[in-house]
């Protein structure tokens, strides 16, 4: 089997590939599970060095639109039977940059499309969409609780571009052309390394980096309502939407992952908790309006009935997602007493 | 004021261009009414005599995106204080040819906002979309009744691409690239003239062509469901969503506009009662699965609550839409008895 990650050096693309080359076969859409042969990652960055060590990895390392061209190779995606297309430009810079943001996620995703569909090899394709396609606003508030059917009102341009590539996916499965499969992820905590350039990127940084003994932002009140889980849930809901039979996957409508309904509040509470008050005194609380006003577009609560039906489930409590983190990045924890 | 009609030589669009010609004025969302200097028809065929005739009126002639390419004149896009966007491939074909949807319907509505978010002008759009978002389906049955919030669920490529240009018109409205509002249009009858590739062309086709004296397809059965509306409640609904100010207007999402619901045999008993039983009998009860399978998906009920805000209501009965079309249209009503 031959597995195509877009974004596949990015954090969730390399941990997707961690985790399929350590279970080592993948069963697709419902079949028998098949080795895998090769996982190709596409990213503009370089893998990292463990996975580019694995002899199963490839990397092609350039801009996705430009791997998608007539004039590109199209070996890799000719002999791919399923996709990951994670690749995408997140949501803070595609509300600094309009163009960046149809370029990355709606030409790149129709592009991605098109490149499969005039192949005719109909690949299973996971798209990843994302929670914020839901937003919030005073015309049109949100229901309290989301549900599977909730109708999605984004109130950034990530969002719209998520939510029509999901629309994209839909019909490009409808007409066979491809197997597809939209994910929503939620906000993913605690992401490890570098900050990125999404608004929810705190929602990490505010965890990680007073472990690892640093100031962070924290830009945005207490109360405010966030839907998390953790790359381990994450990666797991990526992996189950390939996996799943067209019957137990049933309408082409975007799945929304599971989450764990928090707040910004409990989520500091979680790290005194783990890390003490030495912790939580490194977090900043001064407000940044830009970041609060696209957070504050995001539910914090949705009911996932079909993803339970899946046999997916959220994460216990955002406490577990902190140790998880703290046992799986020993080097990146450096405040003292935290084990 | 200057206007633009996209589709403008087609039978909504001239009738569109007709009525706006008749008021002379207009008010663009919530501003004082002004004098309506000019309307520019944009369309592959040339509009009808009586529009040409019309000082007011001028016609561009040929493919929406080749008008909207950086090679065509910019001059009517720059001057335009409102664009009515009703251009489209029309279901059934969009079914039967994937590109000519994508093209016609997708990337010329991409296009156009692209076009005039480069020029800088802010014109009010209005973009004419379809009751075809919804879709039902096994995997997804619709609910009994769609509301303002429904999620649609498109169950063919003209409703999927629709559905992404609402999508396309609320981002660049919220970016302030265009102020931008769209109208979900219900199936309309009585549409004089030729048949089109609409999937919903029987719908005026089996009203239209037996008071004309002629035999016409009825390929659905008789309790099929469908939300109709006469082209002047339809037109009415159009220019409202240019009037309304963004207060009326409310969220960025679609407005379903109002629609009597019916069925195919209420349609065919209310010709019976207009034209007597020489009409019925010119109806030919054979059943087409091609169409059957696109209009099978589409909701029969829909509350419009937004749109009764608005002041817009649905016909009174489909009985009064046949009567109107006989008034409106006496050349082409030949059965004798019929006034």
């Amino acid at each position: 089997m031959q597995i195509i990650i877009t974004g596949g050096a990015g954090f969730l693309g390399a941990r997707l590939a961690r985790t399929l080359l350590a279970q080592g076969s993948l069963s697709l859409a419902g079949a028998a599970a098949r080795p895998i042969e090769r996982i190709t990652l596409v990213d503009r960055a370089a893998p990292p060095a463990d996975l580019t060590a694995d002899a199963r990895i490839k990397a092609i390392t350039g801009d996705l639109n430009d791997q998608l061209s007539a004039q590109a190779d199209a070996t890799p995606w000719r002999e791919a039977d399923a996709i990951f297309h994670l690749a995408a430009a997140v949501s803070g810079e595609c509300e600094a940059d309009f163009d960046l943001g149809m370029r990355s996620n709606f030409a790149a995703t129709h592009a991605l499309l098109e490149r499969v569909r005039a192949l005719n090899t109909r690949p299973v394709l996971v798209f990843a969409s994302s929670l914020a396609v839901f937003g919030d606003s005073p015309e049109q508030p949100l229901p309290k609780v989301i549900e599977d059917h909730t109708l999605p009102t984004p109130q950034t341009s990530y969002g719209i571009q998520k939510f029509i590539g999901e629309q994209l996916v839909a019909d490009f499965t409808r007409k066979g052309f491809v197997r597809g499969r939209s994910v929503r992820l939620m906000t993913v905590s605690v992401r490890p390394g570098k900050p990125n350039g999404a608004a929810s990127g705190f929602f990490s940084g505010m965890i990680r980096e007073p472990l690892a003994g640093l100031r962070a932002a924290c830009p945005v009140p207490d109360e405010t309502p966030v839907a998390v889980a953790s790359p381990a849930r994450t990666i797991e809901g990526i992996i189950r939407a390939a996996e799943a039979s067209d019957a137990q996957w049933g309408p082409r409508t975007a799945l929304n992952l599971p989450s764990l309904p928090t707040t910004v509040g409990e989520m500091a509470a979680a790290l005194e908790r783990v890390a003490g008050k030495a912790a939580t005194a490194l977090l900043d609380r001064t407000p940044d309006p830009a970041i609060m006003r696209i957070v504050k577009t995001w539910p914090g609560r949705i009911e996932t009935a079909r993803a339970k039906a899946l046999g997916l489930a959220a994460d216990d409590s955002f406490e577990a997602v902190i140790r998880e983190y703290v046992r799986e990045n020993p080097d990146a924890v450096k405040l003292p007493g935290v084990a």
